[in-house]
């Protein structure tokens, strides 16, 4: 079975926004093995999106199409689809009933134009969007199926692997192969170094072969096996899985969709341990990380805010001596930070961070880049020191990253 | 004149990597005025690459490819360009030399595979790659042009625009346009609700166009004028310009690249006020949105996490009553917080934030997105409740977004 991706929106085509939705959906397709031989950006012009839909139909066995949906005149792809299967665009009151509710959930009245969203070509299924107003819609037509979603990530992704994926799983015949990935999650190593630990395992395997994909903060190695069925796809990735967690071990912190924030409070769920933070550079980004978990306010305490020298002298108790001596940049901050934050909020873990995320605010002796942490956990304080390359953002991200990492290695260790 | 990209590579139809070089090359040809319909991306595969050229060549007159120039069996790019014009593969010796040089450079012998990067389509302009080991190159055929470049964007993009930029602007008749875009950011509507104030304004209108794009947390309105020089492209945007801020100017905070927390920024500096935050449910979103500009040390200070009742009570001191009686998510939780917060930490200004970010933890009368938040700018009390749609994250990164642009309105007013 082939798919095509096409996504919808001038916007692509004026370099304004970098299409990520073709990315999510051909790494899904792959999951569910699905060929993708081609994917198409179409601005919003509703003649050359007929277009492509012709072309498309004739390589392809299903095409999906992301983007022009939404309740404006631009939005073209409900009526491109519609005149070229045929299929009017009929009103659903149900759809409407759905798009009035949530703008009742905002108190706010529905606009006049979020009405269009309540069409939907004849005999279509929908699929529900549970985030925003525009359902999306399949359609099987020619023995071919086409596919309708949202252009916003956030909207479509829930679709896509909510209806999408399993209507194409239970299609008959899709899973005569599978395509299986395992992805395994290294951070705290530079790219170059992770590729030179594992690269003699790659060097002549076809299947299953290993990707390396580097992200800011971490780096994803993938493996992927392609095979009759998931059992023996299963198998391939097994043996290699296995080597690459010996060369890579000490780093590696996930699998898959897990994340970093998920693993942390795992442990801190089950151990019943409760935390408090003390950020200075990346003021608020390690807590915003600590609280992406649903009932993160079973562990998460709270913290302080120590941006400013006021913050870590009055609030939190810093000693003059060690900030006039040190500076706020020094080990010792990072200690009396994280003891401090940890006395205050009655804690099992206190956390620090400070340091000079840049651009500006460096000198020879304590460059951009450079970030203390301290871990406390129960009186156990544990210290970190870091110099890390990049722009503001980058440091900023990195540090909030390893501090994250080495709390989930304490957390992992015997406390 | 009408452009189409090809971005040829396996791994984008994996979904292994995201296709950033589209994106930069729709950007550039947008900037020289030359109109791009479609993209398409094709993977390593000779007969596909083929049929895409085919397509590309009936609908476009300039034909731009990125990827498969790379020294292995599956870089088909050469080879593809190759069979498509009739234009045989040509051995270049001065391509050879580069090529060495570039490993002599490093202490690396030439591996073998290299030399059929000293290949080009015969007649072709050779692009020279002055970062890899692959040169790109032009051929103009059936008054068509094709234009192929590596995929590494290190590589690419000096090419574009050391060669391909140039060569396309003194191709004849190539810039009898421009096309000029203006953004105007949105903040605190629903998409449909934008669009209902302005459609009147786009319904008949095909220069300039405008187009409404909606991110999680705000939306923007682009104005697209092509015409034969900037200087007529501007006075077309600016009249479309002036009645779009008549209809938004409420909501309007920032155009182009301009982000809201550097606008926020500009009127602290100038304005010399410090602030400090306690956040709730955002937990440090807020915060780490307020220190993104660099220097912004000279006006923040720091804050209080209050994710517990804790912190609420023990470090900002609201009063037990106020939980007790109103709870954690009210308006006199979010008041008691800024105040406090303010006053702690001495700051012209306290900001406070409060709500239910869920999924879990919402009540008929507290539902999950009911979100209280106060600033309080010298001694001046600004409060506001807001009933958020979405999952956690979203709910989070909408009540930041409100908090700071209610912040940016106040700061604009007269304080």
């Amino acid at each position: 079975m082939k798919a095509e991706i096409i996504t919808v929106g001038t916007e692509l085509l004026l370099g304004q926004i970098v299409d990520t939705n073709s990315t999510y959906l051909s790494k899904k397709l792959a999951e569910i093995g699905i060929d993708l031989f081609f994917k198409t950006t179409v601005g919003d012009n509703k003649e050359r999106l007929k277009q492509a839909l012709l072309i498309a139909e004739n390589r392809a066995d299903v095409i999906i199409l992301t983007g022009g949906l939404g309740p404006t005149v631009d939005d073209i792809t409900r009526e491109a689809i519609s005149e070229f299967t045929g299929k009017n665009l009929i009103f659903k009151n149900d759809i409407l009933l759905r798009i009035d509710e949530y703008f009742k959930n905002r108190n706010i009245i529905m606009p006049e134009c979020n009405k269009i969203q309540a069409y939907i070509p004849d005999g279509a299924i929908i699929i529900e969007n549970k985030v925003g107003t525009a359902p999306g819609f399949i359609i099987e037509h020619n023995s071919k199926i086409i596919i309708a979603m949202p252009g916003v990530p956030s909207e479509m992704i829930p679709m896509m692997e909510n209806t999408v994926i399993p209507y194409l799983i239970q299609k008959e015949g899709y899973l005569r192969s599978v395509i299986k990935s395992k992805v395994i999650k290294v951070t705290g190593l530079p790219e170059s170094e992770v590729n030179d630990k594992i690269k003699d395992l790659f060097e002549n395997l076809t299947n299953p072969t290993i990707g390396v994909l580097a992200h800011q903060t971490e780096i994803e190695v993938r493996i992927t096996a392609k095979a009759e069925n998931e059992k023996i796809a299963d198998e391939l990735i097994k043996d290699v899985k296995k080597k690459i967690y010996e060369r890579l071990n000490e780093n590696i912190f996930a699998e898959d969709n897990e994340t970093l924030e998920e693993k942390v409070a795992e442990i801190l769920f089950e151990k019943k341990l409760t935390v408090a933070v003390a950020e200075s550079c990346t003021s608020g980004l390690l807590a915003f990380r600590l609280t992406k978990i649903s009932g993160s306010s079973s562990y998460f305490m709270g913290g302080v805010n120590v941006y400013s020298n006021f913050a870590k002298y009055e609030i939190l108790n810093v000693n003059k001596e060690t900030l006039e001596k040190y500076g706020a940049v020094s080990e010792k901050c990072a200690g009396e930070l994280a003891i401090n934050v940890r006395k205050k909020f009655k804690t099992d873990i206190g956390i620090s961070i400070t340091g000079i995320a840049g651009p500006s605010g460096g000198t020879k002796e304590k460059p951009v880049g450079l970030v203390f942490s301290c871990i406390d956990i129960k009186d156990k304080i544990n210290l970190y020191k870091y110099n890390f390359a990049g722009a503001r953002e980058v440091v900023r991200a990195r540090a909030a990253q390893m501090v994250l990492f080495n709390l989930y290695k304490l957390l992992k260790g015997s406390i």
